[in-house]
């Protein structure tokens, strides 16, 4: 687990500006919170004064920082904290690594296609007819994966987790407790009086390297498949309605709603708490504030802000005017008076 | 499975405009997706290009149309969306059907009432004690049925739903994955600087065929019922409080959330992320368009959009204005203006 | 079970207006829902019309109630309401009071400490490696608690919650089902075109007699903890993003989202749909509007609405001002006449 500082150096590509090649480094921590031995970062210089006062053993330092409190050895990268994320994954893979193997009280469908000496299902996870789960994946206690399902390799899935029948997962797939995956899309057809339940039979097919956070649900395609593209990041207690497309690389952040068959293409990025509606596209790299409210398809490559959604800065502008109105009915009393006051003087 | 052209005809109440009585469909899928011997179906005008390159060998058209690609059997409907569902049904019920009986590893007290000859009880699943549980109903694993629960015949409860103690659930209900009936309501009373618990004695009540969508939670009343009326759709992460009555046939789209005490009267239609005060009442057949906020009590009967909720042309004019407010300033700078010209001549 | 009306004013602390010392209440329930024997109470006076047909043996009033129906008992008290919750959990105890033990569907890792003869474990729950589990706590079926979980005394940790490795839990906290306590914060570096997460190796720390709804998810601290304070209450399908520190004694609205490493300060009460944007802090005794949104900090004690947030009295005004925006036009339409008139007339 122990780590020397020039070991370190060469994992995050950077420059030692002070300390011994061979100072041990025996875990991690933020800059106020680190002990003896820990590693730590300056991710922001808003933690300058932090730094100067940090018991961390050793600090991953911005390029052109060159000095620091006393005794603390310095590593330059560009980047600090991607750097440390590297560090942190180095501390942290002793406790992630798994021991493969089926719980006695995991239920495994003996159609189900798994090598046992390397995947994990821990306990209470039902693991359906005719799954198939690669290697090195870890499926967490009390999770369903219904039949049919095929996922990749190296996933984590955590507790609670519901993956239900035919879907598809790629490779390195996390999913964080409770979400929900296949769920039936919301559609129905109102005749006689009642809404008639539209069979849902479509998947949801799953990248390689997407997250998806707790408690988010993803609805199957009526027919065919929703789509969350690879590398997109899904943040907690978000809905993806049935047949949407979400393109690669994208961050939807929490307590988003995206209806029936939109679209965002690739590297979008979503605030909370937004709102699109169905049978609409947001173009490539357009990123939405929190609470925007698309109704039609926009453009990628801009910011956007408002319900209806608009350019951020005409949002700005229009609420610069709203917060002026006192300002403006002054300004049409002064002229009413004047104009009172110059027709009485005629 | 498979279904003779005059039957898919006689099934749908439909006319056969071209093809063979005999003709033998085998699966279904949308235009663009069908392979020789599916049935397809013609909803939407926008979808004819796909439908003149379909490889379906049946495809279900609206009244009026009369002509299509060769080769192509024709079926007239007068909603081609609706008899497409059954169609749907026909193809989905193979796998649909359960084998009834109680999985070793599921965990059903002996006081629960229940005929292991017709009920498929899912492994990990938890049924408590005195649960009551109707023909053809169908638990899915690691859900959990708490003591004195009564659930009609042919409902199906899918993975990791939790139904608290003595909720009283319809026939024919559909709860998707992660749904919770009968959490606790939010009632505290403030006393002594603290937030004290007010216990939440009351159940839910789910009328038939209601749909409730994943992780969306129900919560149960202080004392009585939190009802949710016969035929509702709910769509996934939806919150309704306690004491809450929603009327019958309602739809409520996802990441809405009613407060206590609140009434939905019978066919009311709420979009996504609607929110609702507590002890207000929504009128029969009204519309809240996407983000509505309703803080007081409504009338039916009217299409509603803005926070605080108006109708929706007043809400529309109102955002007009404005977005036209730029050039009210134009128009009063330049009254200004002239005011100040006329009195410089004067 | 059963109480006299002498015990019950004892326990409420209130003063018998009418009836005997030894009159017999064997349950509790609203006015217009009591039957002979029950115990109801009048908490606000739109009720009293219900108080005068009431068929309740014994009503709790508020001090000032001196008459009633006949033949039903009268308790007088400060707090109506609050009283009656103490007759609420007295009645409801006897359901709630559990038999210890572990169910022989529970998977309890042998390295867990709890105490069999205090603590029960439910049907499917799975109590991990190392987990601590103080004395009266009562976990529910198909929870999860994974690796080295820290729960005090007296929690009631209801189904299919789950609560992930080294987080702690103060004595009698209260999760109902399906909470997400300790899910990864949603933390990622972007580099070389992709999103690359950033371990999140600290925990979630829960005070004493802390709630939280059905659904809701409390994301672990990147390092470090995050933190909400004793007495909280959380309503269902709530977000905490990462290092979040929720102060004591806070009320929090289903549908809210906080974003990471915010603050609240004591005593904060948001409504419901309302969002905080990361790294800002809310001060103590602020009460947030349904829907507000908070994009930077905001000083306690004061009552806020709109988006972005300010006091309440502001954004009142200004939306009365954009309701007059169609009068404000017609004035500056006549302006425009009269100066044309006026200016024809030159």
């Amino acid at each position: 687990m122990a780590l020397t500082l020039s070991e370190l150096a060469r994992w995050v590509d950077g420059d030692i500006i002070r300390g011994g090649f061979d100072l041990s480094l025996t875990g991690m921590a933020a800059l106020d919170a680190a002990a003896p031995g820990d590693v730590s970062f300056l991710g922001n210089e808003k933690y300058y004064g932090q730094f100067l006062t940090t018991k961390a053993a050793a600090v991953i330092v911005p390029t052109g920082v060159s000095d620091g409190p006393e005794n603390v050895a310095l590593i330059a990268v560009e980047n600090p904290s991607l750097a440390f994320a590297t560090v942190v994954r180095h501390f942290a893979i002793a406790t992630r690594n798994f021991t493969p193997g089926v719980h006695p009280g995991a239920f495994v469908d003996p159609t189900a296609r798994l090598d046992v000496t390397k995947v994990r299902v821990q306990a209470g996870a039902v693991i359906m007819a005719d799954v198939s789960i690669g290697d090195g994946s870890d499926i967490g206690p009390n999770s369903v994966i219904a039949g049919n399902v095929v996922m990749g390799q190296d996933c984590r899935i955590m507790a609670n987790v519901s993956i239900r029948e035919r879907c598809v997962i790629g490779d390195r797939v996390i999913l964080q407790p409770g979400v929900v995956v296949g769920s039936d899309g919301y559609g129905y057809e109102f005749s006689g009086g009642c809404h008639v339940k539209i069979d849902q039979v479509g998947i949801v097919e799953i990248g390689n390297d997407v997250e998806i956070g707790a408690n988010s649900t993803i609805d199957r395609a009526r027919f065919g498949k929703t789509i969350i593209g690879e590398g997109t990041k899904i943040d907690n207690l978000v809905q993806i309605g049935h047949n949407c497309v979400i393109g690669k690389h994208c961050l939807i952040v929490a307590l988003t709603g995206i209806a029936g068959s939109s679209r965002l293409e690739d590297h979008v990025t979503i605030a909370g708490q937004v709102g699109i509606a169905g049978h609409v596209t947001v173009g490539s790299k357009a990123i939405l504030s929190a609470r925007t409210g698309v109704t039609k398809s926009i453009p990628g490559g801009l910011v956007y802000a408002g319900n209806p959604a608009q350019p951020i800065r005409d949002d700005m502008k229009l609420h610069a005017l709203v917060r002026r109105l006192p300002k403006l009915i002054e300004r049409v009393k002064a002229l009413e008076e004047t104009l009172q006051i110059s027709r009485q003087q005629d």
